[in-house]
């Protein structure tokens, strides 16, 4: 598989909330080979804490993305970038404000899954992609790839979201909204002024640990901890999220944990008061869109909800609610089902729509 | 409704790790009174955050105890204490420690469920009740029921546990080690010593705002909150959650926070290899247990787990899932028909039992 990493420069981005930011990275990655048609083309969209490392070692969605793989890198050229507000080499609160020479903090400006899409699309412009052949991705990354369907209805000839919703529940935001607290919650903080000192650890590994079990369900974590101890008499459990909160820290900025997150909560595709079904008004691309039995995170009923949506405009859209015991992890782990039903949507896509 | 106060004051207790705590004292207050034939008493047993304040203005259980409620009064004798580790009246790690003069903090011997109800079975002994009509509570206040039952066959009549469990899954451990990490990160928090200080305020917040998820479901959520915004364009969910983890403040100890959500992960009737039904062997009180369909914190599969294991000892078990869109807080506010059932098996006991 040919892999190549970059960070693509851009002179400015104009944002949702009247802010231009300037100038501005994205770091992406790609595997495979655009094709000569230029119709091969696959942007695949990471979740909160991800980033452009989707294939190869340690590569977020590997087990999805590779040769022979659900989104077959002999036949696809698969794009993944980082997203904007993140902390993996896209621009993000930890960049430095050319106008300070020092980092942004929270004075970097409010970001939305909008904007998050829009410097995406700046990056296809820039690879000489005029149509994707699909979007796809779980979770935050499905709420991406509905704005593209929506946003640049011309751009794409498929989306495929998994494990997502059209809007965050008041569930969804309040667990999202405890991280946020922890870590403001943590003197190291400091208003987001925190760089080139010590970060905000404490509050940012507890924040890690809420969503570590909101990505797990009830059986997964029966299954995998049980009520085993380990040394000093503490649960299983208890170790492996602290050593996940722990590790979590070396990699992640908490203040790209504020952005994204807010980011998240406030994306809604029926703001303003429209329906859901009248947001799809101008899709063209054709939908396949998953979810998972034991997701109680972001439970099918979101996407059934996103499913008859796009019935309501008779888009073309087909639906798999994919058993599995994973709960939201499920998209991440659980991919025999997935992997197959992706690779027959994209090579009907490619057959048909490309 | 004859309302009472107490603090009941021993000199000693033996505690499960070995340890006695001396002297210890226990905060209680009564309801109604008690008959000539003394067979009329029903421990009610609060939850985790929960006091011995259950009925009367502002009680916790108001909803169920009083003249013709649940727990009639005009009937019953009913009888609430304070846990053992708690700071609403009884010995917990904000009391003073008599050989030093200072409140014991992390020094506080640790406590277990079986302590707990150690520590009420002196009080009703103290209290001249050889045996009491019912023993209930809900969530952990159901824990210690089944504790009851167990280590005291002969003191108790029945037992009514709801929306409970003979142990903690890892999912409800896992939520607990949150709370508890996030109140130990706070600087505040000072290894337990802040009385008199500035107690870990931020951090025993969030662990409360955690908590609050976990105690309704996504559906009430929706129906409270949806996605209504309020100033700032700060989400209604958002403020209700630092409101109530503000207000958790004033008036719990971030310590008892510690030691009361650790004898709950600990708290396992399988413990020590027997099977739940071999922890049933002497149970001689009869059983009314009940959950709630929309509780997924403690979801029904646990309280059929121990119905099923009554069932095995052929003890006298009835069972009853009642209808709720309130998650776990449906038994301190969905309690028209959990009133109805614990009314008619009451009488019932009263009746046949006493």
């Amino acid at each position: 598989m040919i892999t190549e990493s970059h960070i693509a420069k851009f002179d400015s981005i104009s944002l949702d909330g009247g802010m231009t930011l300037a100038p501005v990275d994205v770091a992406y990655e790609t595997y495979g080979e655009l094709n000569a048609a230029r119709n091969n083309a696959i942007l695949v969209l990471h979740a909160f804490s991800g980033d452009a490392h989707a294939a190869g070692e340690d590569g977020w969605w590997d087990s999805m993305i590779g040769p022979g793989k659900g989104f077959d890198t002999d036949k696809y050229f698969v794009i993944c970038s980082n997203v904007l507000g993140g902390c993996r080499g896209t621009s993000g609160p930890g960049s430095v404000n050319p106008a300070t020479g020092c980092p942004y903090g929270m004075s970097f400006p409010p970001v939305t899954i909008p904007d998050m899409v829009r410097l995406q699309k700046m990056l296809i412009d820039h690879l000489g992609i005029e149509r994707l052949l699909s979007v796809s991705g779980g979770s935050m990354g499905a709420m991406q790839a509905m704005q593209w369907a929506v946003a640049y209805p011309d751009a794409v000839a498929s989306a495929i979201p998994i494990a997502g919703t059209a809007r965050h529940s008041p569930q969804q935001i309040a667990f999202n909204e405890v991280g946020r607290q922890a870590i403001m919650a943590d003197p190291d903080w400091n208003e987001g002024n925190y760089y080139g000192r010590r970060p905000p650890a404490r509050g940012l590994s507890v924040a890690r640990m809420v969503g570590h079990i909101t990505y797990m369900s009830d059986a997964s974590m029966r299954e995998k901890f049980g009520r085993r101890l380990r040394d000093e008499n503490q649960f299983e459990v208890e170790s492996y999220l602290r050593y996940r909160g722990g590790q979590f820290v070396d990699r992640f900025d908490a203040n790209s944990y504020l952005y994204i997150t807010k980011a998240m909560d406030y994306f809604d595709l029926t703001s303003s008061g429209r329906s859901l079904s009248s947001a799809f008004e101008n899709v063209k691309a054709r939908f396949l869109v998953i979810s998972f039995t034991s997701d109680w995170l972001y439970p099918s009923y979101q996407s059934l909800e996103v499913v008859r949506a796009l019935r309501g405009r008779n888009c073309n859209v087909a639906y798999c609610e994919l058993p599995s015991s994973y709960g939201h992890d499920a998209f991440l782990v659980n991919v025999i089902e997935q992997a197959e039903v992706v690779r027959g949507f994209l090579a009907s896509t490619l057959r048909e729509h490309a």
